[in-house]
């Protein structure tokens, strides 16, 4: 059973938290733990052997002794429900795809939207609900919506960015707070915006990354989850490089989604929290 | 303030703990707990506001309602004392004297203890006592004996190997248990015993590593705190493996002494539980 | 244009083969030589920029200058054909099959054989064509002979052991030498054999690796050619590890397999030079 | 012998370099050619088997076939003299003294020059001359022109800037172009300018890097020469990052001093082309 919290800081806490869990005979087996101390916040996992508790129960407790404004969770979403955006690119649609066929994405993804119709083919070999709604011949404003009407429909809890290449406007992101995730294909804050594997080779790097992170109103500024790199080299063209970058876009989508899905990250303004 | 705890494991033992630091309106800032469930063994390292309490107090309320045998610290020793033993090759050592002397080791060193005099030079610019105990021209028993002695004047805290060529005799292990560092050459447990860098040129791998571990009377068979490696291709030679292997040492074995002197690191077994 | 070339090594080789593309006007872009002087063998990959020559000529102008028995090629096998063999585990497959249905595999998968019949959907939802060869029922030397059959019958380049969890028999590897590769879910040579995650669970090891070899007939000996590692930590289960080392797993079957369908891989007894 | 070897690319080159080596009985061991196809540069390394061939003559009858304007070493100076330029931190100096002491380096360091006198004491333990030379209570032109005499009267081969926190002057650069090697505290291009650890800190990245770069006229925009990361997590404190920093700064600075001083790094425009 996984328990999360985040509220503000006091002292006595844990105290608080763990006796409630005492009483009910619930033995942790890990708990982790993390003040903010700039904004005063208070975050909490803690996993404690299963039993039959009953989940609301324990929620409404814990709830009572917690300080106002308080988010508990027991056994949080243990079916989580996912879209994923896509344009062009496959291999971060093909790695959760195939996650999601053999049940080992920890979510279930609904459907898939895109706006090319090139990824329809290998959603629908694995029976996935495909919706093409392209971006051209209608407004901005008109495709925006449509978008949102078509992920709406299918009320997720998360919203996967994957290699989708729009931004998202703000009417979108207020309706999935900390709940939409991206895959930006630089070492964030490194290569903002379009075309950062262009800018990684003319630059010279000798190392590029790949940023997972949550969605905000200023592009490319959320929360960070997670990120990796990959080394190269001067025998690497804009080419070389973009494919290297796939590989590492797809590990690092992969591993945000996973800690996500695991109810390991928690938002503290900026940034993250992860419990990993 | 630090707090670390290692128990048998029981329901309540978070709770118990932190009524206790809340009562004595001690703030958490940061909490690490690992239940091992195949030693039933408890865990916890507990990082709260410094205030001017007072630590022998503390552990005292700790140690009251906590289970027998229970090993409670508060504050854990502030003024470590180490001694280390090399034989020729001074990466490590050299990594450990600078440290030392800019007073970011986390700990004191009180002498250096070779069996060759090749370091005594560079020990002595950092007015480091060094003390040459030859293993030629005397037995094996002798030799350990006076090494022994040489050692136990300073009843240091922790005893680090920094690439000291010689196998440590029981006596000696039960003398520090968990209390000596040692560095082996190899990413354990490849390459077990002498020569690991010529055996992976042989072997072809793509990586060589090093693991920083606990001396136990095993053989490179004691509890591994922390490993590295760094890749290797057909081009290297066995000494270019070797200098290659240096630089993981000295990073892996400097890691492994900031954990440790950090009170990160606590044994369960024959492993070790590390809060990063 | 991609030449590669490997042959006893003697003075004058680079000036033979740098002189005949020169006269042939072929501009040299990257160019990579090793020579392993415990085998005295020569070994070079050399790219240069694409024209209307014809590759079997300019290999006879090599063949005819290099010493006896060099193995040269110009533009090796550009439709390198694949067999892969697997058990139940999908990761590896998966990761193939979906590179292959984009064509970014660098070769082409002709059929998949599996002793289980797990992945069989997941092979026809690509099109693919899947053999369910069970080993039970029959004697050890008829499973074998089938699946030898199953496999010639494609006359692939290469076999891929997509974590296929049987040992295959010298009569097999004599067919396919050093045009096997099998992934073994250790950092080789550690671990070697069965249950790997288990042991390094047990050795409470702090990183753990897989590896991408050929196939020689010593059980997990044969030449590595590239290993990726994962940190791990005292909190992981052997569940966890073993989900951790699947993830490291597909990433270094990969990786192995665009070195080898790029012809960066050259055999040199028991080890494998790398232009990478 | 190592022969390198930087010129216009045409047509021929390494069969030219080729034919000339052979026709001494120099064996090569390894070769590493790269093209830039946007600057039409050619680069070699080539190490070949050494003999008592005299380098000078060597060098002659290369240059007699290469194009005008090619640059051209045998050997190219084995006995490099470094002089090196601090402010406070002594993470980078001390590395760089170890090495030099214990020989290791691959250059020679004359001596070091800081603006403040923090690292003097430490130099002159490895009787190393040290010269304070401080930016206060004289004219930023005073003081830069201080510096400059001080570092010339060495003629040193490479300036290193070893967490030096000034900025040296356009006329400074000219007169080491390409020869002064700095170590900035942040993976460039993210983070240019002051600060970098407290902007990581505040953008809540999840790794943090360092970068070593030759020095030009555009701040933080020299020709990268290696890049290395360390992990990081929401637990750091802008002083643990700072800490964790100094790690991978003093990993990197050695990093790129060793390809620097084994000939390994070319300048291709404002790139690095590293036969590593």
């Amino acid at each position: 059973m996984i328990i999360v919290i985040q509220c503000k800081d006091q002292v006595g806490l844990v105290a608080y938290i763990a006796a409630i869990l005492a009483k009910q005979q619930l033995n942790i087996v890990s708990m982790r733990e993390h003040v903010d101390p700039a904004e005063n916040l208070f975050f909490m996992r803690v996993q404690v052997e299963d039993n039959d508790h009953e989940d609301a129960k324990l929620e409404q407790l814990l709830k009572r002794l917690l300080p106002e404004g308080a988010m508990v969770a027991v056994n949080p979403n243990p079916a989580k429900k996912v879209v994923v955006l896509v344009t062009k690119e496959y291999h971060c649609l093909a790695d959760i795809l195939i996650r999601n066929f053999f049940k080992t994405l920890g979510a279930t993804v609904q459907c898939v939207i895109g706006n090319h119709a090139t990824l329809q083919d290998v959603c629908e070999r694995f029976d996935m609900p495909f919706y093409h709604i392209p971006h051209e011949g209608v407004s901005k404003e008109e495709f925006e919506q449509q978008i949102d009407a078509a992920v709406a429909k299918y009320t997720p809890d998360y919203v996967v960015l994957a290699k989708y290449m729009r931004i998202v406007p703000p009417s979108f992101v207020s309706k999935y707070p900390m709940r939409i995730v991206n895959i930006h294909h630089s070492f964030l804050p490194a290569f903002i915006g379009a075309n950062p594997y262009r800018k990684a080779f003319e630059r010279g790097v000798k190392l590029i990354g790949a940023t997972a992170h949550f969605v905000s109103n200023e592009l490319d500024e959320g929360p960070i989850i997670t990120q990796q790199i990959v080394p190269v080299n001067h025998s690497f063209t804009v080419t070389d490089m973009v494919k290297a970058g796939q590989e590492v876009e797809t590990s690092v989508l992969a591993q945000a989604l996973k800690l996500v899905f695991e109810d390991r990250v928690f938002v503290s303004k900026n940034k993250t929290v992860v419990f990993s």
